[in-house]
């Protein structure tokens, strides 16, 4: 017997709390039943993005959102600014250019990140920039961007701010309001530990101006018609009713654990995972500010990382996930959010040990082990 | 103990084999696991939409995959014709109008439909025409519009048939190469008796043919780059990887059942349910051909069909819908597609005479039922 483990950067395991409450009969989304459901979900989204907005849920996956904040704040022949350092900036930058919007690429080597600095340099040289658009982590090289300076950059500049949080919501500190955050885009299967299906946008009062003035077109994706039927606690097309249904669970349960200490669970599990792979003569490929939500790392010399991540699933019935794009035969990336605890992280080192050694690498058996349970022993 | 049902014409329940199979862990959608899921999925869904096409799965509810139809094959200042008796006609006409399409609104009073000679006649006089858009079922009214009759008349013009399917795909016959219908649309939460997240479009030769001209925006929506990775049996995007997991279950339902008996066993529930709800007295809302996914039937005179659907909910803990929009009050729903047997139509019908007795109505009791009884007996 294998237990089967799934330790990708999304989705993530699912709670047995959600699996079950998701098993359960259909509700109809147009019933007293499903009303007192949205009015809970609503109250507890905009705890968990620190927020007075609305957050809308949409029902397509983190793509589909971070389209929507485009579509809704943004025209043809606007110019915006995209943090790229990774496949998820490249991301926005496919987006902005289908809808015939201009990019200024700041474009960091992937694994590295732009400072701050350097998006406030271009607010002042480019004041044709109206947004920039960042991941806060960006889930193909483990780095978290500095978002919160970000935001003291756009702040005061007349741009917006449009930060994909998919992989950093609940993960990741993301205070939307205090930092002055002008979009924030989301999805269900990373933080909120939910299948993949469901999306959400929250806008600040500068993007919802904004949306007055957008001129793309746009049905499925409008934002200011979804917040009307948001804020009468309708549905305005057939919502994932039954991620829908998930997520109240999931949402009590983060409310139980008490954000501050969710976000620390992360800090712990990410540091605790760097901390083991390095112990084991591993190289992480962020070489600036890592992600709590997960961790890449390049394979040893000579070693393939798609060998690794085959070698995790065949002998260990283990999922984690491999480098996308350029990255892909570079790097592996072991997923630590959303419902991960510390054995989890103690799981994917061990297998990390013998996968090492299956391939005929040197392993010191139990370095990497010990070097988490001593991060996790430091609870000071 | 009242037992909680389902039967509104959308979202309808779920099978257990569904529930239980999305509760099992969740799976990651780039492992050989999700790959051999999907190449089943695929031969499945082709042989429910009779099709040689490959049917293009998406993250989004039904109005998602209306709106992929329409961005993909048009272009802004096209002209398209819509076939409107309804709602959902009305989103028909709203999407296309979004998106810059100049829309020829063959109108019908709701409950009525648009013959097929209509359509002939307007691509003949208007050869600006390059689409035409309609439903199959239309679920807002219970009223089958004449699809085969649209194809006859698309399939020699230069026009393209774009046909919403939602509530009619497993429920209604849609051979779709042999009509020759050019796109169709249908969602998870219907005949396919899924949670809603799921939807679907499938284009034909001349549908993809117009996917290359088309110069409308998109990029969640982007069908010929969802297709690129289907045919790879790839996710483009993050799927909806928890109800693709059901579709598997389902779609083994409907095999097993056979396409032929599915499609004859919602006819004979449509037929008992109008039998019934006519034997009480009270009067069908269609006035064309009924649909099988659901029957809407007006309240009696002098009552508010939300009183009706609010005793269905309040005194038998069952799950009707009402009228939408202009028929709100008016009418009420009673769906019975997708996971619907005949007991449950007999469940409907004994509940709705005990509603309408509750409300003040005379009744003949067991009227109803005995109606429903007789359609059921005769297997000729």
């Amino acid at each position: 017997m294998k237990k089967y483990q799934l330790m990708a950067p999304g989705p993530t395991p699912v709670p047995s709390e959600a699996l079950l409450a998701m098993a359960r009969p259909m509700l109809h989304h147009r019933t007293p039943e499903y009303e007192a459901l949205f009015v809970e979900v609503r109250a507890g989204l905009k705890r968990l993005v620190q927020t007075a907005q609305e957050v809308i849920p949409l029902a397509c996956s983190g793509t589909g959102a971070m389209e929507a904040a485009v579509v809704n704040t943004l025209s043809a022949g606007d110019t915006v600014a995209v943090v790229c350092a990774g496949k998820f900036g490249e991301r926005w930058i496919e987006i902005a250019r289908a809808y015939g919007i201009e990019v200024v690429a700041l474009t960091a080597p992937f694994g590295e990140t732009v400072p701050a600095a350097r998006v406030a340099e271009t607010l002042r040289t480019r004041p044709e920039v109206t947004a920039v658009l960042t991941q806060h982590s960006e889930s193909s090289t483990g780095v978290l961007h500095d978002v919160r300076g970000y935001a003291s950059a756009t702040r005061d500049s007349a741009a917006i701010l449009i930060v994909d949080a998919v992989s950093s919501l609940g993960i990741a500190d993301l205070p939307m309001d205090a930092w002055g955050v002008d979009v924030v885009v989301a999805g269900s299967q990373k933080g909120l530990m939910l299948p993949p299906g469901l999306a959400f946008c929250a806008l600040g009062d500068r993007a919802w101006r904004r949306v007055e003035a957008s001129r793309l077109p746009k049905y499925y994706f409008d934002l200011a018609a979804e917040r009307r039927t948001v804020l009468r606690n309708e549905a305005h097309f057939t919502p994932a009713v039954s991620i829908v249904v998930g997520l109240r669970e999931v949402l009590r349960m983060l409310e139980a654990e008490g954000l501050g200490n969710v976000l620390r669970r992360h800090d712990r599990l990410a540091r605790a995972t760097r901390a083991g792979v390095e112990a084991l003569g591993l190289r992480l490929f962020a070489r600036a500010t890592p992600s709590p939500a997960l961790t890449a790392v390049h394979a040893p010399a000579g070693v393939d990382s798609e060998a690794i991540v085959a070698a995790f699933s065949a002998d260990h019935n283990i999922t984690i996930a491999g480098g996308q794009g350029e990255m892909k035969g570079q790097v592996f990336r072991l997923g630590h959010m959303g419902y991960a605890a510390e054995f989890d992280v103690i799981v994917a080192l061990a297998a990390l040990e013998q996968v090492l050694a299956g391939l005929g690498q040197p392993v010191d058996f139990g370095a990497g082990v010990r070097a988490a349970q001593k991060v996790f022993a430091d609870r000071g």
